[in-house]
Formats: structure tokens, C-alpha cells, sequence
């Protein structure tokens, strides 16, 4: 008799998402003349760059005409074209020298979260930031590594980290040992970034302890501070503890195109339960090449022409709006007299939602009177409770409109 | 101490394609002059249908227009015209009603074949035939599903069902109770295909035992005699045991393109340890939902070209080329005296070396004295020693050439 995976059983109802989508419906359907704008989900609105449409066309072109198709990419672990221009721009212009067998290209960054943990053991300790992406939460859940979810919808043998506005939103690493750390900078959903000396406290820990650091850095194309670093390899003895996950989705808007990537050094180790090390790169090819097939050959070519300069510029220029609807949001609430965190070095606006007012009362608040969608932060956790998510992917007449009702509310 | 999951230490090392490649650089190393004719590998030659390319070009175009950008495909269960094409030609059009919502877009059939069997509890015994696609068996060894390999390469726990001449290399129901089984049809390597009534033994099979088919009908579109099923939903009663698998890798032409669908029926249940049967369409589509976000909408739009009547004609005549291949390899290794099977509603054809020669042997025979590459048997399984397996997928000219060369021998 075929078992289910009782795991799969223990999954909360996923209840964020299709809670917004449901009130938003009832809303609509009661004020139908109502002009709703939403400020709530983390996908992009701005056209690819005309370099990455241009180099698309090129790569269809090819693949019609017998001498140039490509059929399988060879391996699936991604184009070298596409993993030089990534280890030249995003590694080695920032001090940091990562190996061409380092990267694995991919078709995303939440498939890529959500595959790493299969290769580790399922006795591992999970660490996470409450609030947080639910992702690494529930691939874990459905690997067998946490027990039961609590009324408050966290699981046990998940070790949660507040991450508040007493530390601003970077958690410190717990006092007790654990094995599997998911950390996430620029953050979602809290826009928090960290410093290089907060990193270099998570990688000490994590040498300390032999643990692994899954480090989410989706979002680093939004940082302009030049001391913040994009890469957790910019700290010194990163590599032989942490595995980085990066994407093309907001980047350069390809949440509809798929193209992403993991880096997984070949110093880093993991144990076998007798203690002998094994290597981790090597686990994780294996992996890879066993149940993925590589991403499109036209989703890479317009992948590694956001490194040409044409495309760095128009990239930066696309970004260059999103982060001016983030500052137009933080300076308009901040004098409406909020407590706003993020939308700095970030594309999310983490607003503490005024007197006290529970995150979904301020969501149904700005809903019905303002037609504005955001997302209550209590959906990334309990610390998120009393918090909201704005996001700055909007276009700049819809962002302004959403503040001028804000204002007048 | 961060655990690796020792599941993947059990893994044989990749040898079958790694051990073709290493032979056939060290020929080529020492007949730097030789022409080496690859008839080994399992991808297309011929490019994109023009009608997928013109699609594919106008997809690229409205993702660099902001009145058309697409953002995620919502919910990552693939667009709905897409899934609304295959629903009507692939499964109404052949007698089987199968609903939007059990279809799943995906990037691979390799990918759903390997992640299928997550959703499913450890405890299952795996059925696979014996020789194999091998995705089938290393998935499972990851998960956990088998003990250690013995010296032939099979894992402990694994039922293997020879598919020999003796079964016209399509395997009998077990007799003992099997949970997860895995059939390909027309089949990966021996290019063999099911009757109706051979899957119908197996859907009663399932029935009776209350196990699963995964199958995987990747080739189903090199189907020519009008009575052989394309999908095991033309079989009644499949839909509360099978799971299906479909590619446009080889229909297509889109092994760098990635795209792929799965159909997991609503009337399919899985069990609970104490008996409760539960949805498998929904805890599948909660594990597609969360580790994986859509199929590139450029791909999506080509996809949907295949099943335009414009698509469809250049669709065929593609496939048509390829047939022809297998034609001219079937008859003329028949007319060497060769015993030939397969290539006749699949692309693989399925050969015995001659006089007991060892799979191996006649590989290193063939690289040596024609110049040409084909499969060892042996490295799909044991029961494919003694056999060979040479692919449809060449150019007309290259499977001509490597045959005069046979021929010649």
C-alpha cells in the first residue's frame, strides 16, 4: 500500500498569501468602482532591459537554425559564459575568488533553498529569524526535520530568532548549537541588512560549531551602501561554511524568465555520523545534475547579459526606480509620523503599524480605507505581529497615489 | 555538527556516460584525424519548430514592454493556455478527460521523475525494470528508499523486473506487492512499448495492491502504430493509481529549452500509516508550490506553439526525420544479421551484440573500427548485458555514414 509522506501532514495551511487574496476579492467585490493598489507582492512590475531582451532574440534566433541549436546544457549545472561572468562580477570585483565549479546555475532561488537541505540529514538543527521567508521553513518541515506546528504556527525542533527592532532585525547567533542557519540580507521581509562585522560573528559561529550557513543574498542588487557586503564571502573564511543563493528575479526582473544560481564552495565539509568529513560541493553536484536539467539556454544568454555594460546600466537604472519608490514611501510614512525600518539598502519597507494595531487590522484599515494592499508582517511569524510589509516594486504613479491616500487617511 | 545525509554515499558513481566519454577522448587523443560519429546520447539534433521560435520571439518582446511583462507565473503550476492545450490534445482528443488543475508545467521531466517521489513515505518498495533510466533508482537511494548497491550496481530493497526478449522487454506485474512503480513507455533504453492491454495488467496491478504507477511517457510523441496508448490514462481506472509524466524535450526539440508537464489525478490517493487515504494532487501541488516557481514564460509560449496546426505539421515532420533514422538503423543492422528491437514507435534502438559479445567489448569494437558511439546495455542494468543501445537522434547524413561504416566492419 503507496504511504503519503506524513510530513507533508504536518504543513500549516499556507495562509498568507491566499488570506490577502481572499479579502482583497471580498473588497473588490463589494467596491467594485474602487481602484485597489497593491504594494503587497515581492514580484517586479519594470520590462526586462532592452540588452537582455536583445540577447534573448539572439538566443531563439539560434536555437532555430540547425548549426547554432542547443540541445541539453551540458552537465545542467549552467553555461560557462554564464558562470565566468558571474564569478568575475559578482565575486572577484568584490575580493572575493570563487571557483567556475562553485556555481551551479539554476531556474531559481526559492527551488534552490528549498533542494539544499535535502543533502544534509534530516537530525540537523534548523535556525531561522522569526519573522522570516516561509520557504526554509516548510522544505524542512517536509524532510522530516521538525515535529508539529504550535498554535502560533511555528514548529518544533525549529530554533527561531526574533529579529526586532532592539536589534535591528540582524539576530545575533543562539546560545545553543545549532546546524542548518538560514540567513537572509538584504532581508525579507524586514529590508534589514547586515554589516560585515554581524557576518563575521554568524561565520565565526558557524566555524565555532561546524554548522552551515545558508545565506539568501537575492536581494543585493538593491544594496547601495558600499560598506554593507552583498556576499557573505566577503568575510574571510566564509567558504568553508556557507552556502550563498542568489537570483536573477529582481535583479534584472526574470521572476518570469528563471534564472538563478547557488554557490557551494568546495572547502565546505559536512559530517557523516562517524565524523569523517565529506565535501559538500561534490554531494550537491551530484544532486543537481541528478534531478535538475539545466536552466534554458535563452534564459542564460539574457542572464549573462546583465553583466555586459549596456545591461549593468539599464539594470541599475530599473533599480535605480524601485529604490526611489522605497525612499518616497520611508520619507512620506516617516513624516506621517510611522516608525519605518528598511527600504534602504532593500526593497521592502517593514512599518510598525501605529498604537499598537494588530498587523491584520491594519491590513483590512488600509484596505477599506486607503484600497491599498500591503502584507501583515504576522504572516512571516509572531515577532513580525504589529509590523507590516510594503514593498517598492510598484510603478511611481501607483506608489505616489498609494501615499497621497495614506496621507489622507 | 552539520550532518551530510549519508543516503547519497550509497550512490554509485555516475559511470555509464563519464566511462563513454573518458573512452572516446583517449580515441580521439590517439586518431586525432578519425571522424567520430556519436550515436549515444539521448538529445536532439534538429532545431526548433519555426512556428516555436516565432513564439518564442513575440514572448521575448512582451517581456520588454511594461503593458505585457510577466512576473511570476502565478502559483507556478504554469499558464493556464498552456495547460488548457495540453489538457485538449494530449489527453481529450485521445478519449482521456483529465482536469486543468492536474496538470503541473515543470522544467524536465527529469526533474519530475526525480522529485515526485519525495511526497511519498520512505517505507515504499520501488519497483524499476531492469535495464533502467536511472533517475528512478538514485532519487529513491537518496531519499532513503534502498539499502547499499551490491556488485552489479543494484540496490538492496529495489525490486528489479528483467525486460528481456522473453517479454518483448515489457515486465510482467510482480508477484510479490510493490509500492512506487516506475514504467517508461515507449521505453528509455530498449525501445519497447506497451499494449493496452499490458498496461492494463498493470493498472489492475495497481489497483488490487493499492501502489502507484509513475509513469513516464517522455517519448509517447514517437508513437506511430494507432494502437498503442500514449498516455496510461487511455486505460481505464489509471487515474486512481498513475502518475504521468510528459516532455517537450524530445517532442519538441526542447531539451534547452525546459519544458515539461506532470499530471497527477484527483482521484489518486496515498495512504496514511493507519489507513486514511489522503489527496495526492494537493500535497504534490503544495511540494511544486514551494520548491519551485514556474517554467520561463518564454518557454511556456513555445510550448503552447507546439499545438498549433502550424506546430503540430512542423512538430511531425521533425519527428519524422528522426523515425526515418531509426528505419534505415533497424533495417540495415537487420539485413548485417544483426537481432534488432525497438525504433519503430521509439526512438532507441535496442540491439544484441553479436555472438555474446559483452556490451562493453562491442562498444570499444565499434569507437575502434567505425568511429562510431553508442550505449553499453550493461549501463542501464545487468539484464542489458550483451546489448547496445544506438539513438534516432542524429542528423540523416551522420546515421548513413556510421552505418556504411557497420556495414563495412
Amino acid at each position: 500500500m503507496i504511504h503519503i509522506n506524513e510530513n507533508f501532514l504536518k504543513l500549516r495551511a499556507g495562509y498568507l498569501f491566499p488570506e490577502i487574496g481572499r479579502r482583497v476579492r471580498a473588497f473588490k467585490q463589494e467596491n467594485p468602482k474602487a481602484k485597489v493598489i497593491s504594494m503587497g507582492i515581492g514580484d517586479v512590475t519594470q520590462p526586462l532591459a532592452p540588452a537582455v531582451v536583445e540577447a534573448m532574440h539572439r538566443a531563439v534566433d539560434e536555437m532555430g537554425r540547425p548549426e547554432t541549436f542547443k540541445g541539453y546544457d551540458d552537465g545542467g549545472v549552467g553555461y560557462e559564459f554564464l558562470r565566468r561572468a558571474i564569478v568575475e562580477n559578482d565575486y572577484q570585483a568584490r575580493g572575493a575568488e570563487i571557483d567556475l565549479d562553485e556555481v551551479f546555475v539554476s531556474d531559481g532561488a526559492k527551488p534552490d533553498t528549498g533542494n539544499m537541505q535535502e543533502i544534509f540529514g534530516t537530525d540537523n538543527v534548523v535556525a531561522v529569524a522569526d519573522p522570516v521567508y516561509p520557504v526554509y521553513v516548510d522544505t524542512n518541515v517536509m524532510a522530516g526535520r521538525t515535529g508539529q506546528a504550535n498554535e502560533r504556527g511555528q514548529y518544533e525542533g525549529v530554533v527561531y530568532m526574533p529579529a526586532t527592532a532592539e536589534n535591528d532585525f540582524v539576530p545575533d547567533p543562539p546560545g545553543e548549537s545549532v546546524d542548518m542557519i538560514y540567513l537572509c540580507f538584504p532581508n525579507n521581509p524586514t529590508g534589514s541588512v547586515a554589516t560585515r562585522e554581524q557576518l563575521a560573528k554568524w561565520v565565526a559561529y558557524a566555524r565555532e560549531r561546524q554548522a552551515v550557513i545558508l545565506y539568501d543574498a537575492a536581494y543585493e542588487a538593491f544594496i547601495s551602501d558600499p560598506e554593507i557586503p552583498h556576499s557573505i564571502y566577503e568575510v574571510d573564511g566564509a567558504k568553508e561554511v556557507a552556502i550563498e543563493f542568489r537570483s536573477f528575479s529582481k535583479t534584472a526582473g526574470f521572476t518570469g524568465v528563471r534564472c538563478a544560481f547557488s554557490v557551494v564552495p568546495k572547502a565546505l565539509k559536512a559530517y557523516k555520523k562517524d565524523g569523517l568529513a565529506v565535501d559538500v560541493n561534490a554531494i550537491w553536484k551530484r544532486r543537481h545534475c541528478t534531478k535538475f536539467n539545466g536552466v534554458s539556454y535563452i534564459s542564460q544568454m539574457g542572464a549573462a547579459a546583465v553583466y555586459s555594460p549596456t545591461g549593468k546600466k539599464q539594470i541599475a537604472e530599473t533599480i535605480g526606480t524601485y529604490m526611489a519608490n522605497a525612499t518616497l514611501i520611508r520619507e512620506t510614512l516617516t513624516k506621517l509620523g510611522y516608525q519605518v525600518y528598511g527600504g534602504v539598502n532593500a526593497p521592502y519597507i517593514w512599518l510598525k503599524t501605529p498604537e499598537g494595531v494588530g498587523s491584520w487590522d491594519f491590513f483590512d484599515r488600509l484596505l477599506n480605507e486607503a484600497h491599498v494592499v500591503g502584507t501583515p508582517g504576522v504572516g512571516f511569524g509572531p515577532a513580525g505581529e504589529g509590523y507590516f510589509r510594503l514593498t517598492a516594486f510598484g510603478t511611481a504613479d501607483n506608489v505616489r497615489e498609494a501615499l497621497d491616500r495614506l496621507a489622507a487617511l
